[in-house]
Parts: C-alpha cells; sequence; structure tokens
C-alpha cells in the first residue's frame, strides 16, 4: 500500500487489507470483447455472439450487468436474460467479466451515490447480484464500476459533509495559516472516489470471498489526479484502463494514437505493479454519434492497437464491443460483428493475433515487458493546479502551458520522443516511485513540468539522486509546493541538490529557442525563460547572457536542470533536437536494452518482450508510407517472423522494411 | 385533423374540431406591412402610415396590440391609440390583422404562461381585446401569439404538472420496458404548444364566433419538431410564417436567401393544405442590432423575395414593417419608410409589385402555384434526436452530420439541386402525406437522413410503394426508431422493402465519394459509409468491393437506398453529380410539368404558377451577374412580360437574359 | 461636484462634502512599488525591500493590509507584520499607501459586502486598522479598495432592496410610460459603487479626520460606465489607475499598449481635476498565469510607460510589484527582484529615470501637461446599451460594431489617431465637461460613435456650439435617448443643430468607403451607412448618391456630423485617411500647441510639458525598428537631452532619430 499521505480512510483501508489472489498469470495474453445483453435481444442471436468469440479465440468477455433491467421494482429480480448469457459462455468456453451497473440512464453510469437511501439501493443490487452468480463456473472478475472518474464535481448533500470531514482533518495536518489555494475539494474528491469504490469491493466481498476485482479507468491524461491508485490495489486483483481512440487521445494527431495507446498501457501497467494489468476497454468498431474524434477502425490499426497493448504486458484485451448495443446512446455503434452477426475484418484480424499467440504458447506464457530503467514521473497536485487552480486555467488560451494539460504534455512529450528512439520507460506517480533504489546502473527519473512538488517528496529527490541516480528537471517543475505557495522566494529547497537556484521566470510567448552549450543542440522552448543563479552546478545553456540549463553533482548522482519548458516547446514543433538531447543524458542507463530504434523514428513504436532468454519485438509503422526501420540489437539471436511483414524477405536487423500502418511481430531466439 | 398519434389532447381536440371559413381566395395574392403603433406617436404620423399603405396598393396591415398600451392597471382599459389606427385604416381602405400581445418585455413575446394566475390574465386580456374590436369593419384577423416556438423548453411548476400526466399516457402506450432515449419531453412541449394555442383560439372565439385566426411560425429550419401543424389546422383559418433573411437562414449564403425563402414557403404550404398559407412577416427594411445576419434588402431582394412568396402561392404577404419601431429591441430597425415617413426604394418596389398584380388581377384571382409530384419528407423525431438526443450534439461539432440540423439540412439539398433545375416539390411531416395515393403516374417521396422513422410509419412504406410509387432513402434514414432503438439487428423493418439490409457503417471522415454504377455518378458523401447486405435488390452503387447503393422493385413501385449521406455531401461540395443523379430518377415524374429549367443552373429559382388555361413563370437570378437561363416548356402559349426583363427584347424560351440579381415574371396565354 | 441627475445618495454626498487637502503638488513625479507583506517572510527580507526602494529613488511604496493576516479570529488582532513594515519604511524614508483588504480569498478582492454582518466585519476592520497606523509618520495614504469594479453584477439579499428603492426613486423622475431598456439595473450599481466606497471613506475619516484617500480603477475601457467620478470625487484626495498591459488593453495590439497607457492616464486626469490623479498600479515584471496577455516588460517598455505617466502628469507612479507574493494566484509573479532579491533590469531602468526627475527638480516642480482643446466624450449609457441591451450584444460577432466596447473603441480611434499627430486631448463623461464654455479659440467636442445621448445634455450641445465651438459627431452618436427610445421618429431633438436629420440607416457590412468632398478624402466606414436629410447644412460627403456628411453653422459655433462609423472603420483598417479628416478640421484649434508631430506618424507618442516658460518632451517609438521623428515646434528654445538620445548627436527638432522601443526626453529652455 502505497503513502498514506493524511491518514483519511486508514480504517477502512485497513479493513480492507486482506489477501487478495493476483497470480492470474501462466498463460499467454488473452484477447475478448464486451457481449451487450440487451432485454428485446433473441437467444438465437445470444448463443451465436457466445459461437463468435470461441470462434475467434476469445476466451473472455465482459458484460455489464443492468440493473434496469433485473430489477423488477416490485421486490422481484429477474436474472434471466443474464443467465442465459452465462450458460452460453459456459457451453462455448468463455469467462465473463460482470461490469455492475446499478439504475442509471447515462450511458457511462454515475459514480458516486446521490444520497443514502441511494447507497442503499446499491448495495442491495450488488449483493443480489454476486450473490446469484458467484459460484457460477462462466464467473471470472467483478468489474466494480464503469469507468471512474467525472468531468465535473458535484457537491451535493451527500458529498459535502465527507468534505467539511477532509477539510478538518487536512487542516490538521498541513495549515499553516496561510493555505490559500491547497486544490482541497480536488484532492478530497480523489480520497472520496477511493473510499467509494473500496465500499463497492467490500460489499463484493461479503457475498463472494473469492471474487476476483477489477476497474477500468478512462481518460488517463486528463483524470489522473482522481485516481488514487497506490490505494486503490489493496481491494483491486488487477488494475484496467478503457483507452479508446475516439473518446481519450485528444491530445494526439491520429499518426500519434498507438503511441498514445501505450502510454495508457504503461501508466496502467505501472501503477498495477505488481499485480496484473488488463485492457478492460479497446475500441473496436465505428462511431458514428458517441466518440469526440469518430473513427471506424481499420484492420491494420486493430493490429496496431492489439500487438501494443501485448507488448506493453496487458495480460487482457478487451475489445467495446463484440455486438453493438441497440439502444441508447451507442445503438448501432462500436460493434466488431455486423447487424447480421457476421464477423468483420476487425473481429477476423483479432481472431488471427489470437492464433499467433495460442501458436507462441510457450514463449508468451511467461513473456515479461522489458523497459528501461526510465521513470516519467507526474504529480496530481501539478495536474490540479494546472486545471483548475491558476488564474489562466479560466481563459480561453492559445498558450499550451497555461491551461489544463500543461503537466501531463510535457511528460507526454518525452514519453513519445524517447517511444521515437525505440525506449519504452515507466510512468509513476510521486507517491508510486521507489525513491530509495540503489543500483550499480543509474536509474532515471524525468519531472516534467511538474508545476507543484509537494514537501513530502523534497527529501527523496536528494535520496534518489544522493544515492547514485539521475534526475531530469525542466519546466515549471518544483515552482510551487501543495499549497501554491513558491519555494524561491522562501525555502528554496532544490538549491544543494540542484547547485543553483532560480532567478527569475520572464514571459517570452509560444515558442522560442535555448542553446545547449555541453551538447551544442538548439532546443524549442516555450512560453517562460527560466533564468538560474548558479552556486556550483555547471552551466550547460545560455540565453542572451543568462544561464538557463545546468548540470549538478550531488552524492554519486547527478542533475539537470532546464527551468524553461523544454517538453511543451518540443510538442508543438519538431522534436529532433528534443531527441538529441535526452538520448545524450540517458544513453549510459539505456544501453542494457535488448533492443532500440537505431535512429529516431517518427511515428514508429518498438516493444520488446522477453520470456526466458527468448525475446519478442513488435514494430509498428504508424504513418501511411512504406518505410525502413533499424533497431540498435544487444543480442545475438535468430529471427523469426510471427506476424506481418509483406514487406520483408529475409530479417535484417537494420533494415527493416514496414509497409504502411504495418504491424511486425519478431521472435528472437 | 392529422393523425392523433397518442390520444393526448383528444378532448380539446374535438371541442375545436369546429367550422371554419377557409375560403378566402378569389382575388389576387394581397400585400401589406405591420405598422407599429406606439403611445408616443402623433396622430399625423399614424394617419400618415395608413395613408402609404394605400399609396403602395397594400390593403392590409398587421399591428401587434401590446396590454402594455392598453391595460393601465388601475381595471381600466384605454384602447385609444388602437381605435385610432382601426379609424385610420378605415379611413384608408386598409384590413388589420390583430397580433396578440400579453404584457411582456421581450422583443418576441413570451410563448407560454408562467402560472394559472398569469394565464387568467392573459385570458383577461385576450376577452377585453377581442371584445372591443370584434365588430369593426377594419379588423381582418387575429394572430393568435407571435411566432410560437421557443429555443429553451422551461420545466416550471406549470409546464411540469402537464409534463407528468403526458409521461403517464405515452407509457401506457409506449413503453416497452426499455424507453431509454425517447424524446418525451420534446414530444410533449409539442403537444403542449398544440394545446396552448388550440386554448387562445377558443378563447377568441368565444368572444368573436366568426373570427379568423391566424399563426405565423418561425425558425422553420430548426423548429419544425415543435410544430405540430395538423393538429393546429383544425382551429386556425390560414397557416403563416416569419421569413427573415437576418434571423431564419443561417444555414445558407447569401446567394441562396431567395431559394430559402421559397422552402419556408412551401413547408407551410405544404402544412396548410387545403388552407391558404400567408407569409406574415417579410424582411421590410434594415437591421443594426437585430438579426443573426444583418442586412437592408435592396430593392432587388424586395423583388426577389416578394415574386418568390407569390410564385409559391402565399395568398398575402406582410412585410416587417412599415414604419420601425421606436423603443426596444428593434428600436429604428426594419423599417420600409424613412424617419420621416417617406418612401423607400423598399415600399417603391412592393408598390409596383402590387400595381402588376392589380393589372393582371384576371390572372391571379384564379391562380394557384403548381409542383410537381416530389415530396421531401420530415420526421419532427428526426430533428428531435439530432438536436438533443445523439451524443455529438453536446459537442462542438465541424462534422455536419453528427449536430443539430443534419436531418432537415439533407432534405434542403435536394430542395436546392430539385430548385435548380426548376423543379418545385412539397414538404411534408411523416403525418401529413397522403401515403394511399394510387395514381398513374407515380409520385416520388424522399426521405433524405431521416435518423428515425417511427414504427408507425413502416406499413405507409410498404403501401406506398406497393401502390407503384418510388422511394428514394438516403442517409442515416431509418437508423433508429422512435425510441432510438437501432432497428437492424432486432426488428429489420425494411428488409423486404429495400431487398436489402445493413450491414454496417464505417465512420469515414468529412467528404468522400461514392460510386453509382448505374448512372455512372461519382457522387460526394458524408461522415459515414453505410455498407449495404443485398437479398434480392439490384447494386447500382459500389466503394472499395462494398454495395452502398440499390434499387429495388417492391410491388408495383420501387425504392432506392443509399444509406450514405449523399444529401450532406453535396450540401458541403458542389452539387453536379447530385443533380444528374436525381434527374435521373426523378424524370419520369417532372415530365408532366409544364415548365421546368433545362439545365441545372446554380442559383436559379423558377416558380410557375397556372390560371384556369394560362401559365406564369417566375425566374430569378440570385447571382450578382448576367446570366441566360433556359426554360424546357411543355405547353405552347405566347409569352407576355409583366415584370423585370431589362436585358430581354424578344422572349426566346430557352435563352432568356437576367441581370444580376434581377426577377422577370412572364405570363403565357 | 458633477450633475447629480436623480436625487440618488444626495444626503450621503452632502454628508461628505467636507474639505479635502488636494494640494501635493510641489515635488517632482514621485516613483514607488508595491511591496508585498505575507506572514512567511523573514524580517532581513522585508528590511531588505524597503533598502531597495530607497536605493531606486521610490520615496513611496503600496501594500495590501491583508485583514487575513491580523484579525487572529479571536477577538484579538495582531498587525506586527505590518508594523515592521512601518517601521522599515520610516528607517529608509519611504512613505506609505495602505490598501484595506478586508478577508477575501480572491486575487483582487471582493467589491461589495454579502449582508449587513459582512458590512460590519468590514467595518471593523477599517476601523481597527486606521486607528492602529493613523498617527504612524510613515502613513501617506489610504486606498478604500483594490481597483472598484465588478465583471458581473450580484442581484442577492443586500443588493436587491437597494435597488428596489432605486427603481422606485427613478421611476419618478424618468418614467413616461415607457421604458423598456432603460438600463436600470446597470445604472443602480453605478450608483451602488459611489454608495459604497463613500461609505469606506466615510468610516476612515471619523477615525482619522486627516486621512488622504484614494481609489485605483481598472479596466477602464470595459467598466467606465460603473465608475461615477464626478460624485466620487468629493470624498477622495486623489484619484488613480490600474494600468497593466497583460490586463487591461485587450483591445490593442502590443506597439500600441503604450498610447494605450496614455489615453488611461488622459481619462482619470481628466476625471480628476482639479485633483491630481495617480498611476496606482503599473506593471512591473513578468506574468505566468494571471495575465490575459502575458509579458515580461523589457527596460524599454519601463522607459515608455514610466515617460508616459509622467508625461500625462501623473504625481505618483506606482509599480506592481517590487517583491512577488509567494502565495495565491499570483504568486511568484510580477516582481521587479528577482527571488533572491537583487534589483532587476526593470527595476533599475526606473532608478534611473527617479534619478533623471531628482537632476531636474526645478523643472518637475512645476511642470503640468500640455493639453489641445480637444475633447473626446464618452457616455455610460452608450457603453451599457453596446454591453448589455442591444440584442447582438447576445450574439458571438465579428462585427465590432454590433458589440461590447463599439462606443470607446471609435472613442480610442480617434484617441489614437490624433495621438500620431502628436496631439494629446482630454477624454470626459457628459456630465464632466464645461459645456457653458467661451473663448476665443474654439474648443472642440468629439462624439464618437456615441448610441446614446441623454435628453439632459441636449442643450448642453446646442449652448456648446451656439459660444463658438466645433462638435464632431460620427457613428450612431444620439440614435437613442437614455431610455434606448429611438429620437429620429419623435423628438428629432438635433435638427436645428446638425441642420439635417437621419433619413435611415443601411446595414453595409463589416467594411466600406465613403467619399468626403470637400477635404477630398476616402475614409473607411463600418458597419452601416447613415444617410442624411439635409436641411440647410453643407453637404461634405456622398456615397451612392446619398449625403452622408454634412458641416453646418450653428450660433457662432459648427457641427460636423458623419452618421456612418468612420471611428471603427479606421480602427480596424488604416488610419491614413482618417488622420487626414481629422487633422483639417482641428488645426485652428491645435496651431496654438507648442509641440505637434510633423506628420501622422504611426506609433509614435509625444507628450508635452510646461514648467514656467520651460517645456518638455516625451518622444515614444513604440515600434521594434529605427525611425525618424520630426516635430513641430511653436517656440523657440534650446534644447537639452535629459533622457535616451542613442541616435542622436545634436538634436534637429525635424529629424530626431529613435532607436527601437526607444524614449527620448528633451527639455527646451
Amino acid at each position: 500500500m502505497g503513502k498514506n499521505k493524511n491518514g483519511f480512510l486508514t480504517l477502512m483501508a485497513l479493513t480492507l487489507l486482506i489477501s487478495i489472489a493476483t497470480q492470474l498469470k501462466g498463460q499467454p495474453p488473452t484477447i475478448g470483447a464486451q457481449v451487450f445483453i440487451e432485454p428485446d435481444q433473441n437467444k438465437h442471436d445470444v448463443e451465436v455472439w457466445f459461437k463468435l468469440l470461441e470462434a475467434h479465440n476469445m476466451q473472455v468477455c465482459r458484460i455489464r450487468l443492468f440493473e434496469e433491467h433485473v430489477n423488477q421494482g416490485n421486490g422481484g429480480w429477474d436474472f434471466s436474460i443474464y443467465d442465459f448469457a452465462f450458460e452460453m459462455a459456459q457451453k462455448y468456453g468463455v469467462k465473463i467479466m460482470v461490469t455492475l451497473f446499478p439504475l442509471d440512464n447515462s450511458v457511462g453510469g454515475f459514480k458516486f451515490p446521490k444520497d443514502q437511501e441511494h447507497q442503499k439501493s446499491i448495495e442491495k443490487y450488488i449483493r443480489k447480484t454476486v450473490k446469484h452468480f458467484k459460484d457460477h463456473p462462466a464467473l471470472d472478475t467483478w468489474v466494480l464500476q464503469n469507468e471512474p472518474g467525472t468531468n465535473e464535481y458535484s457537491r451535493n448533500d451527500y458529498s459535502l459533509p465527507k468534505f467539511e470531514k477532509f477539510k478538518t482533518e487536512q487542516k490538521k495536518k498541513v495549515w499553516n495559516g496561510y493555505m490559500k489555494n491547497y486544490p482541497e475539494f480536488e484532492l478530497f474528491w480523489r480520497d472520496y472516489t477511493t473510499e467509494y469504490l473500496g465500499w463497492i469491493a467490500k460489499i463484493i466481498r461479503e457475498e463472494d470471498p473469492n471474487a476476483i476485482t477489477h476497474v477500468n479507468n478512462h481518460m488517463l491524461f486528463s483524470n489522473l489526479q482522481q485516481y488514487d491508485f497506490s490505494r486503490w490495489m489493496p481491494f483491486l486483483s488487477t488494475l484496467g484502463a478503457s483507452i479508446h481512440a475516439s473518446w481519450h487521445l485528444g491530445y494526439f494527431m491520429r499518426n500519434q494514437y498507438t503511441m498514445a495507446i501505450a502510454a495508457n498501457c504503461d501508466i496502467i501497467s505501472s501503477a498495477a505493479e505488481p499485480k496484473p494489468f488488463w485492457v478492460t476497454e479497446l475500441q473496436g468498431g465505428t462511431n458514428i454519434f458517441s466518440g469526440f474524434n469518430p473513427l471506424c477502425p481499420s484492420e491494420d490499426d486493430i493490429a496496431q492497437w492489439l500487438w501494443t497493448c501485448i507488448g506493453s504486458g496487458a495480460e487482457r484485451t478487451i475489445f467495446w464491443t463484440l455486438n453493438a448495443r441497440a439502444s441508447g446512446a451507442e445503438a448501432g455503434e462500436w460493434g466488431m460483428v455486423t447487424y447480421q452477426n457476421r464477423a468483420t475484418d476487425r473481429l477476423i484480424m483479432s481472431g488471427n493475433i489470437a492464433q499467433v499467440l495460442a501458436k507462441e504458447k510457450v514463449f508468451f506464457e511467461k513473456a515479461k515487458t522489458v523497459k528501461s530503467d526510465i521513470t516519467l514521473l507526474y504529480s496530481p497536485e501539478s495536474m490540479i493546479m494546472f486545471s483548475d487552480k491558476i488564474m489562466s486555467s479560466q481563459f480561453e488560451e492559445d498558450i499550451l502551458g497555461r491551461n489544463k494539460g500543461a503537466h501531463i504534455k510535457s511528460m507526454l512529450s518525452y514519453y513519445e520522443t524517447l517511444s521515437e528512439m525505440g525506449i519504452s520507460c515507466n510512468i509513476k506517480q510521486m507517491d508510486n516511485f521507489d525513491w530509495e533504489i540503489k543500483t550499480d546502473s543509474p536509474r532515471i527519473a524525468i519531472l516534467a513540468n511538474m508545476l507543484s512538488i509537494p514537501k513530502e517528496f523534497i527529501d527523496n529527490l536528494y535520496t534518489f539522486v544522493g544515492n547514485g541516480n539521475k534526475l531530469i528537471v525542466t519546466g515549471l517543475s518544483g515552482f510551487y509546493d501543495e499549497n501554491m505557495h513558491n519555494v524561491y522566494m522562501s525555502s528554496d529547497p532544490f538549491r544543494e541538490l540542484f547547485g543553483a537556484t532560480l532567478e527569475e521566470y520572464k514571459f517570452v510567448g509560444n515558442n522560442f529557442d535555448i542553446q545547449l552549450t555541453d551538447s551544442n543542440v538548439l532546443l524549442p522552448a516555450h512560453m517562460v525563460k527560466g533564468i538560474i543563479k548558479t552556486d556550483k552546478a555547471s552551466e550547460i545553456g545560455t540565453l542572451s547572457g543568462n544561464v538557463i540549463a545546468v548540470r549538478n553533482k550531488y552524492g554519486k548522482g547527478e542533475v539537470v536542470w532546464i527551468p524553461s519548458l523544454i517538453g511543451l516547446g518540443s510538442w508543438q514543433k519538431n522534436n529532433d533536437s528534443f531527441a538529441s538531447f535526452i538520448i545524450e543524458e540517458i544513453k549510459e542507463t539505456v544501453r542494457q536494452l535488448p533492443f532500440t530504434l537505431l535512429r529516431h523514428s517518427k511515428h514508429v513504436l518498438l516493444r520488446t518482450m522477453k520470456s526466458d532468454e527468448d525475446y519478442l519485438t513488435v514494430l509498428i509503422n504508424m504513418e501511411a508510407k512504406n518505410i525502413t526501420v533499424g533497431l540498435e540489437g544487444n543480442i545475438d539471436k535468430r529471427a523469426r517472423l510471427i506476424f506481418g511483414g509483406k514487406l520483408i524477405e529475409n530479417i535484417d536487423i537494420r533494415n527493416i522494411h514496414l509497409a504502411p500502418q504495418e504491424t511486425v511481430v519478431i521472435i528472437w531466439q
């Protein structure tokens, strides 16, 4: 269990701190799809869907169990349509993940009870449902709630008293007589989410002590601050995510979608460790009206996305949806079968990939994703401040650095650039990182425009570097503490670590360049120029006579500090020089990776897995043109193509030809 | 009386089902203007306005009778300023249409009572006013309310209990245990509007049993779903519309305005039949601050718009306004006279046209508009779903097909293209169409992107085609039933009619082209590609190996089905190939028309009238350049120019020269 | 005291009409900065700040005295952190302006009490604070409230009863049975602001009868209608403004900022007369998140802005801020010292300028700004109507003339064009202008698109012109009276004055040109063409056969009337011909000025001061390139450079070279 920063929920969390069976591994990654069960369907159709799952190598499905369909309102409960689905699942060898869905009329479901009575009604539904299915052989997992995380916090009679309690407890802890911008409601909401999900898990386990529990988070890049993963994991068996190109990838262009899906996987995978992570929803069919950026995935998309999830270590990937729902806000959309229940090219592609997994069972049974020792860190406080607390968050802005997303996009800029060099990394929240680590090869932690570094992590930063690791700190990182108090005018807490401090920021404008002197790189920067006052650090960059970048040895480690927004600078422009800067700083650390890309390759994704002594590489061309990609390999193995390869005759590791949008998977053994 | 789908209001409607004198015909179309009566005016000015009406051949005017001006608040009522207006009207031979306007302070008036007491106060005002003027010889018509139709539905203490009653009754009728997206509030609102207008009419008739009653609807393209015309007609003598270029034509470019005015006329004319229709408000003067797309009509605009209304069969056209109002939100705007009460070029033009009507009295007394046997159909359910129910209606969208207007714009795309070929058509709501018709020459009904086809019309569609008529169905037509339930996965109700069914939709993007194989036309389409599974239909279009268009013989008739959005595709791009497609499908049906345009002519409008054996054509050039237009005539008559013709020496039916923005009117006898 | 139009507040105003010492002059302009005092600071830092003030020639500072810091909540009050600041101020010879800041958690402070209890709590805080510091030798001024003026009027239990009272009193006065669009809430709010500020002043004086009182208004171009300056001056010693490039200059481009700051100064200076005016906040440091248009001032900006304030006659200019605040919405932003309390280039520049002032003490002690006899007039009614009352104010608009700012931007178009010819003018509200003036040389008053001219000023306009002065009236000026009643259809009140009246407006579109016949200028105009009916005026402009501009002699004076929007026309396009038009109309009046610019010079600012028989000119190049500017001088003096002049060797009055962004100050003696 992660740091319990504030004592809130301790009692409940302890109650839940029970042993949960988490070892689901020992088989290849599983692929499945959402089956939509609705009252009007005929039994023939339902059977056909489960038959289709079997035919396309899907051993698992997810259903949404609508209270609306089973609660007869008169005290009676009729589960018959779901009973039949379970029966069919069993018949065709399919396991069922059940998403609990208490009475509601929104498309995604409410997130919190409206009042005490509502909570009681929810509890009744959960107990009835779990009791009914808990012993069914087809039952696999209880999904506590569909997609926790809300766009708007609702201050109602039920949440406000809880908030009052939170405030009282917080004030005792953090109050220093001057707490103007402490993001208390937002942090309360985070705790409230944890409390409520924990409560659902508790109810389930009271009925089904062996329950496998799961939640699928969504909108990670904007909602992460609501998800206190390290405090959820005690009551969860696995952690998951909904990753829909059409809903969740608004920060990205079409040819970045697969990379963005990889980032989603790495966030959830990092948060779930050591428990497994699943991709609980992956877009399987077309949008028409539901989805911010509608599209119909091609079979190439399906291959890219699915192999990305597998290569990222997802033990399960569940498509949304097998059959389209017929009523409600997504009616007729998202399906992988036609309205006549024939498999589309998308379902066929998924089935083919599942066949490959089955064929290469020996490799995949023990396969683990290989990641570098680089971790990108994020802080919920920074996300909240950029979204809700800084003044410009209220303005319509065309300056990226002044609004929602400025922290996460900065981090994603590193992620994409690393990814285009074939370097996979971890993405972790500050409180879920092993700050004490001591190893021979230095770890790297990157703080990208982390506006707020809470005080409690200051010592960790010193320890991490002191132990011989490397910290890269850029943008407005550390400008505020958790109370939005500016630290440079008072405690100046990084001065010894950085060997320098901040003189001032000057607002420059949307884009400008800074010259790095040791690497001779001209780096795009954004918005503010951070001017450094050096104590003992080495100056490694200047602009108009000001020092703007330094390197400092501290203990056995090193810090690189560039207080200008270089992540967002490169995010908005070409990231070639950003890649040069990064590779120079990380080369020691990534030398140990079995595979990287030979050069910075735009819109190429590499995922690497290891199984005993064998390796697997997933290589994806996200562009609509032929490309040739080179791998830098540190291992001496024979290559065997197991997927894709339209343009490949013999595998030349330094010249791998990829067709437009193609995914190529190679086993090295 | 149209279909009374749901039993609601039956009692009231029956009460109102009284015989109403509707025969107002037997004279040429009448032209008039709104006279604004306000407390501060001097009598001289008022007399001058009525004198101006007479001088410019206006035999009718409309006034707004503000309760604010007459209710003295202390129990006393002072109608003197309106008495004087009536006196002047009588003196100058002008009839008065009175718009009832209970106490309010908005520019257009409230639409519903706030509460019971408010309704009582309204009733009192109506009774007082009607009683006062009902026997005045200058009185012509009571306009029940200015412009029914609201932008926002107000859920208040007065409307909500009515809504609860509606829900109860609806549920008994349509409830199938699964009615998630039933647009109940919107449909309630529609009934509520009917109920309230009916109530006003009842009150008026209780005071003035011979009352001529009228309402002027507005914002037709976005508000049609609120207007249940077939249930209004029993209590109305005539139906009307406000058609203001500056307020109501936001879907159009400046050089489409006259065509859009024609479409407004055809909607109201189709709804009013067999009763007369009037254009109750037509923009006569400049906007400054009031109006979304401000403009000052030129005299050419006045000619185009007025002849379009006349040619469309409007028995009356009333300009807004003769004199500008001096106070309130339109103060100093919209007038046709200067602030010194001199006639502007706009009033002079109107007067000249009225003179032509008087001169050609013999023709116009019996003139009827000639329309083709083509009907464009719309469904309020589809309008509501696109406006309020589909998820993307909540997003800021640049994809036309995902938002408000997607149904109506699709229909208008057909309308404009037909219009540019000189083919006038009917525009009808589904419940106001003669589905049983059997004639020698096949009728054509077009369902353009009619997202929701309510179940009750399924049989009608079969009957219509079975009887030998032709149905053209395109876009997302029929994707949902009235409950927003997708039909292709369940009842599949069109399969026999279409000889095919829908396999799936694929979201493609804003624009793409589909190839029609029988007509060799490359047709622009929009947003989604609808892939067809063919049973016995002929395939007439393909895209990347998928069937996307079919033709099917059913009974004695035929269906053409293209489930991609070809209306919106052409709406956004060039409509040349859309015209080729349409003309091919309708050529049998339009052969009987006396006149059409020789070729597809952009921004040209043709209206045709018939009077005994004589014909009249209105030809309008909406462009700011000289053009030459050809007519295809099926009649052998001598042409006589009665209006316009700057560039015409002798009329050559195949080469008629029009000056920029010119309107040319020819009588063929 | 200005006109007390409506009797409201009379009693209170009389009570406050006490003699206030206003004579602060007799020394050169003073420069200072805001010092931010916060609880977490150490005393060393506080002392350093006051030392820095002294070191950079700042004899005055402003502090915000947060009740939050001093009210201990338990009945106790602890002023110690402020006591220390006062002590340090005294030690380093600095005077303190104290901004009262009752308990609040917004960045700028609330503007009105929430309820009676809140008001009592505010009173208690004010009495405690004033009593505590009133006898301290470092105390200088009480600032009543930070930045009066709100974006949104709050209708709450405290304001609404006051509004009801206001309405009753207003109705007695202006009610004519037809007051639909009378901006009553907005005008009430204006009175309410006056009443509340007056109340604060009264409380202060009850504790400190010799108090110097001040307020700093902000957002002048959009909030002016809320500030009833002529009724504030009785209870204020000086009037001030916050002028932040990043917050308040949204109507302007970057290279107009200095000119816009001059306009702010001229508004406040005109309103304060004969009392002094101060620039209470001038941006001194960088924004990051706080500010609509963020920037970090360069040292050139500081020179331009500070000399503009000085040249405009500001007796004080206070930068915002010396030290950045550490907590809250501006944390770490706006400061003139680094986070380590070293002076930035901005503070050094300010100090240098203060040194020049000290060195030229003899000149500056008696220096007064020289202005032309031209006054630009504005009416709050017009501002309110454009912001809230006309229909298009509710639309998203790209037509400037139909929205907020249409009056003020028209005025600013004149201001800028005059300014670019080196002609400084007054900017006054209608009720604060000397309409009775009779002088040998004609005064000029300009009414630029003043949509509403209240009836009470009609006689004034006749008197002003009759006495031999000149009135320039353009745009929609006078279209409405104060009730938004259109006057041309009824009282036609300007007809004799203009020798003409308005025939009608025609909406034309965004831009068009009108031809002036006497000056042969083709003048850009905007939106509507105002067509004139001439009685005895001379026609001086036509468009398509209509008269659109006239000149009329009335009494001893003259009126020029162009009812089209020429201010906004030139504002959006090149203003060269506007300059030609203006110079022609004003040349008699500006002949007496000691200095003007030789020609219309884009983005050049000239300020002129006089001290006994000597003169000073401030010449500013707002462009980023070298320019040469010529002065037209009417005096015969020797030039002596006292600031700037990088490119100047000898001063040639007709060829003064300015470096990019340079400010050059010359004394002529």
